[in-house]
């Protein structure tokens, strides 16, 4: 069956929901820092634990922490109206006060302040906790489009392509619905390809170990985890049919920021001839930011040291522990969007997809 | 002062030597699997003790082992001659039999089979444990020797690169003497020289956050730790002034097998423009292998999930987990050994240098 047509299959999780209505529902969300030795799903009914969760990594992946941020807006009206009875314009500088806040809690991915800014405009004047929960579930929803889009138009590129590798954690726990990277891999598996996926382990925090090789197993999909050192040998070793990864952001040029280890993946594909993809929804493609040097890349706090492993590294030893880093355009072969899979990406054949970028994220470029 | 003569600092560490005569004397080393928690310090009688102790890598590094197995002959020697009292034919047997084991307990390094074949041949017929003991010492003298020589002539390749990137470990733990990659950084630090080390923690048995950074501390230079995939973004960043790495084995046509993740980080340094040296000493050359596609690398065992982190791979997870990588010599800018600096290492300006280390392993080679 074409895959660009065919049925989606179901996500292998749903990591992410609101439950109940706007004045007394919580956001549920299952806590990826304790995944795989532990599935604890948390009730969120404050703002701050939505912040907090999204700060300690509970939640993460770009289109995730945009949906997270998007639900925490519906908690930070309702704290606001109760903080301030009598007051509306009280309120209202409460609400974007706790907004702000969600915006800028991490700096890379687009999606946050993106879906925060998408919310509250969609919400109107003086939005109230059911105009934001309204929103938030659209935004949510259509997310989950983007991924089944993704999902069709990268399974039609990598048809053929058995063994793909891929880096970090870009599925179901990563963004609504079936993900970003992992979801033409999904569509692919349900449609009877013969798959077997490379998975990178992801250090600092081992996101490709303790969380992509999780959702592959849980959909079934044959799969074995690697040092990200033993990729470039995987690859000499003719071993490696594509490569797949996420984005935080795509700048206007094609640049993409991601995930450390992200750009010596693509140098080394590069070098081997492998096409290496990069998948991501409009909602991350920033048309502000020019080039990746533009774009902040968020360091994990201190000297990284509690990023490494207990007892492993010596007393006071300093770390450089960048979260991300940047992937210059030229060794992108195709940016797989939910608008259609842009092969070389560039200024050029990017131009129509940041136009389109640029009306989604509107309210953010009017706020600057 | 010019590096090339300059005096030599001490060694940080010294991680093995051989305590005693030879009818009771014993080896003793640092175990390197518990570094940097615990330093226990190991008194080995016996030779199943020593195999024991390189196949779980308690002592580690191409010279490294090489001596430890140097020094394991004698003990093999002993065993046999108490084995065999009134059969010298039989005791010759029994040793030669411990030596093979020795010899192959480990197959990427060329340096283990050479310095047991080479400690054998210069005891002569019917080996004692005296005339072993002596041989096995001057095998150990000739690496510290070795890694002076590539101390002075790395610091004078490296002066006034002050951002050093280095991978695994190959200091003083991995070699007698000052090390390898570490040589020319420890005699820099010595002249005062400033230098900033990096230190690629080198997953997934982390010898770089455990072994090297705690061999630099020791020495007191300047050094920070990084996940192996953030090395590219640092390059990018323009962080990296040289890379300097050992190797477990070099090929007749340069080509070089060092710990896994190397290949990458060659790749990367090119895209960079970056030095990517290898130091190694005469013994690490093998002039029996015409390129790295002839070397055997070592895979570890079962499914690698052992070499994961307790507790963060999914139940039953597989892994790609090898050992080592291969970097063609098209990405090695400089070999630096105790016999001089090979820039653009390949079969015509190593020719002399493999001549040289086939006299070297002359017995290896009649063996086979």
């Amino acid at each position: 069956m074409d895959p660009s047509v065919a049925p989606l299959p179901a996500p292998p999780v749903r990591s992410l929901a609101w439950v109940g209505d706007a004045a007394s529902g919580r956001l549920r969300l299952l806590d990826q820092s304790l995944l795989p030795a532990e599935e604890v799903w948390l009730e969120r009914g404050a703002l701050a634990e939505v912040l907090g969760d999204i700060l300690r990594l509970a939640v993460r992946g770009a289109p995730a922490i945009g949906v997270a941020a998007a639900y925490g807006t519906v908690l930070a009206a309702r704290e606001a109206a109760r903080a301030h009875p009598d007051d509306p314009a009280a309120a209202e500088g409460a609400l974007r006060t706790g907004a702000e806040a969600l915006s800028r809690c991490r700096p890379t991915a687009v999606n946050l302040a993106g879906a925060v800014a998408r919310t509250l405009e969609a919400a109107g004047p003086r939005p109230r906790p059911e105009a934001l929960l309204e929103a938030a579930q659209a935004l949510e929803e259509e997310e989950v489009l983007a991924s089944g889009a993704i999902a069709r138009a990268g399974a039609a590129w990598l048809l053929g392509r058995r063994r793909v590798l891929t880096h970090c954690n870009a599925g179901a726990l990563a963004a609504p619905g079936l993900g970003t990277a992992l979801a033409p891999l999904y569509l692919l598996h349900a449609l009877g390809e013969p798959l077997e996926v490379w998975v990178d382990e992801t250090r600092p925090l081992l996101q490709g170990l303790r969380l992509t090789a999780w959702e592959l197993a849980r959909a079934g999909i044959p799969h074995a985890v690697l040092a990200d050192g033993a990729a470039a040998e995987l690859m000499r070793r003719g071993q490696v049919d594509a490569v797949i990864v996420g984005a935080d952001r795509v700048c206007r040029n094609g640049d993409v920021v991601n995930k450390v280890g992200t750009y010596g993946l693509a140098i080394a594909a590069r070098r081997h001839g492998i096409p290496f993809l990069v998948a991501a929804p409009l909602s991350t493609l920033d048309p502000l930011a020019l080039s990746a040097e533009e774009v902040e890349v968020e360091e994990r706090p201190g000297d990284g040291v509690r990023y490494l492993l207990p007892g492993t590294a010596p007393a006071g030893c300093a770390a450089f522990a960048p979260a991300f880093d940047r992937t210059p355009a030229d060794l992108v072969t195709a940016l797989v969007t939910d608008r259609g899979v842009v092969e070389r990406p560039g200024p050029g054949t990017l131009a129509a997809l940041a136009g389109s970028a640029a009306s989604l994220h509107r309210t953010r470029r009017a706020g600057r």
